[in-house]
């Protein structure tokens, strides 16, 4: 079997990838453009050490969250004055909840999926928290579950794109009208599809979105998460974390807080200006780029590395965990074995690194920009080699935490 | 008159002053220290690029709230494990003021002062729109208006350590005396006040205090904020932004949130490492510095400054806006003058940055680290040349925002 042509083959120079390595993490943490050192250097010994606060304006600080956001918009969909970057994905959920019951104030109910990134479900816990009768209504797989689950009380259904275990991606069109068909708010993490493959959210009529960006956007660690609004909402846009930022007259230093229109709405307070510079010179090696290449080239990579590694599955104990058709996951590829935890540890031994996922999951994330097809088989060969020679049976130790 | 003696003076070699700047605005974005690029270097080649997700442990990532924490406790006199930096001041203030009111149940009222940094009063009012029935009350001067605004009633105390444009310095123990008297909480924020001179949270009993890291601390653009809470309430933090960073098991995925004790409780999502890297590289710099030392040559620097300016002040219609004593003011010190905005554009012109608030207040800020007695004496005499000379009325144009 020949390998497929990659036509994004020449974005891999762009990535700083080390020796020995094949890196299937990259939906944990995006691996470094090459631009970002010098990026940052300029950012740290001129723009702050030299010209200080003038930075604020002479270099732009002021307008990142509204400048990065308008690099990110392409990428998921959205005109371009429909995101802005700041704060983190959990305050991200915070806001875009609290936005949604506000348009729907005569309903009370948050559903979510309960497999969602935990984080997505705390932060709805977090919004019941402050106000009476709010109910967080959880539902398993939402193909089977979701229809029973919006009545007339939900205000508003918070999914997950691509579920961030077993990689299955949800149809959010058709999800996002089965939603407003109920009368509901349609909020979608975008976490493992953001940066990808092509996100739809105005075409999707999405209301709300959120992600974050040292995934597949490969921002850096902990770089600042990015909000969207529908277009239609950007004059309604009501959330409690109202700080300087979002005031109509930041500078004016006024008692009483009053909202700037538009996505401004959701800014809060200072940002960390480094860790969003380093963002900024990771999106723009997407600039230009065609989000359907990048889809293809995701299948067909993940295709691969599945037919490759369950080739043998039957022998091996190890079954794919997620979906089995390239068209409904994202760019992911994971399996179950019982024995997950130890071969995670004697594939990074090994060089490819992965991740593992309570109770069983074996983790491979595959960005198009860095990841060849040649990666692809090699890894797959590792890890049959681990399976093996049983080379995975001295990691069979007390499992650390990491993370996503 | 001669320049007291400065056991400082040698911590000036620590930071970067661009040539022929005198920089008295440190209370807006602390000057950078020179460790800052060859950490940040590290940071991005090495932990991020190379190590990639095993920095996480490796590098300390995961621990930078709780590490950075450890090193600002000691100098706003807090026990080492009752601090956190994480997101923004706003932020912060936001789980303050819900922390608090969870303390208070019966009681609705949050008091502040109109005089806030204004983000302060609207996280006040961001809270009061979460929940029926609580009351956001502002009070003018403190010494005067707190006491009749203490009412039953009172859950919790809002208040600037130190004024933004005044510099007015507030007695944090007496006033945490009175409030706690009245049965309600002391929240302080300390923006103005954290490393520049001893603050005594433990000692004042505070109960939650939050500040910002990158005046005074120096921690570089927006780096993240801090916030502090009494081990008394250690076991019963609670605050809506509950994230998976705050969760007791965060690596378990549960879908129930459950919260970590003491100060992880504050933390909410993944944080900015790369801005928290700046902010600990400035941090090595006040390690074994006596607090004390910082606050003595503080008063010294704003003395001789408020000083030198005055001399001639009737001639120049020029006034003092604050204190007039040092003891009763931070680290600053603020004139009023009718053409205040025009006179802040000379004295930049001449290297000489300091900042304008409206409506007519040019304001300097003094790092006891960098700022040395000449520097102020030169600095005086070059905004008494321009009061003299008339040159800022070149500058009389359109007022520009420029960034606290």
């Amino acid at each position: 079997m020949q390998n497929p042509t990659d036509p994004l083959a020449h974005y891999r120079d762009q990535f700083h990838i080390p020796d020995g390595v094949i890196y299937l993490d990259g939906n944990s943490l995006g691996a470094m453009v090459k631009t970002a050192p010098a990026r940052l250097e300029k950012a740290i010994k001129q723009e702050w050490a030299n010209d200080l606060i003038t930075s604020w304006n002479k270099a732009g600080w002021w307008q990142l969250p509204l400048t990065l956001g308008g690099k990110i918009a392409p990428l998921i969909g959205a005109a371009p004055d429909s995101v802005v970057v700041t704060d983190s994905t959990s305050i991200n959920i915070y806001k875009a909840l609290h936005a949604a019951l506000a348009l729907r104030p005569d309903r009370s109910v948050i559903v979510a999926e309960h497999n969602s990134f935990p984080t997505d479900l705390y932060m709805a816990q977090g919004v019941t928290s402050t106000r009476p009768n709010l109910e967080r209504r959880l539902i398993g797989e939402v193909g089977s579950e979701l229809d029973q689950a919006l009545d007339e009380n939900v205000a508003v259904v918070l999914l997950n794109h691509v579920d961030y275990r077993s990689g299955t991606l949800l149809d959010m069109a058709a999800i996002t009208a089965k939603i407003h068909k109920s009368g509901a708010i349609a909020v979608w993490d975008l976490c493992h599809s953001a940066g990808v493959f092509p996100v739809e959210l105005d075409a999707a009529d999405v209301d709300f979105a959120i992600g974050c960006s040292y995934k597949y956007l490969n921002g850096g660690p902990g770089a600042p998460a990015f909000i969207y609004a529908n277009k239609r909402h950007h004059d309604q846009i009501t959330q409690p974390l109202t700080g300087w930022w979002a005031h109509v007259e930041p500078f004016a230093f006024k008692q009483d807080f009053a909202s700037h229109n538009g996505m401004r709405a959701f800014l809060c307070g200072t940002q960390p200006i480094l860790s969003m510079i380093a963002l900024e010179a990771a999106l723009e090696v997407f600039e230009g780029i065609d989000m359907t290449v990048m889809r293809e080239k995701s299948k067909a990579l993940t295709s691969l590395f599945a037919d490759l590694v369950l080739a043998d599955a039957d022998r091996f104990g190890i079954a794919l965990y997620g979906p089995k058709d390239a068209e409904n996951r994202g760019s992911q590829v994971s399996f179950s074995h019982q024995n997950g935890y130890a071969i995670m540890q004697a594939l990074i031994a090994r060089g490819v690194i992965g991740d593992f996922r309570q109770p069983d999951i074996i983790r491979f994330g595959f960005s198009p920009l860095y990841i060849s097809f040649d990666d692809v088989r090699n890894a797959a060969q590792i890890l049959l080699d681990i399976l093996t020679s049983g080379a995975w049976k001295q990691y069979e130790h007390h499992q650390d935490g990491t993370v996503t």
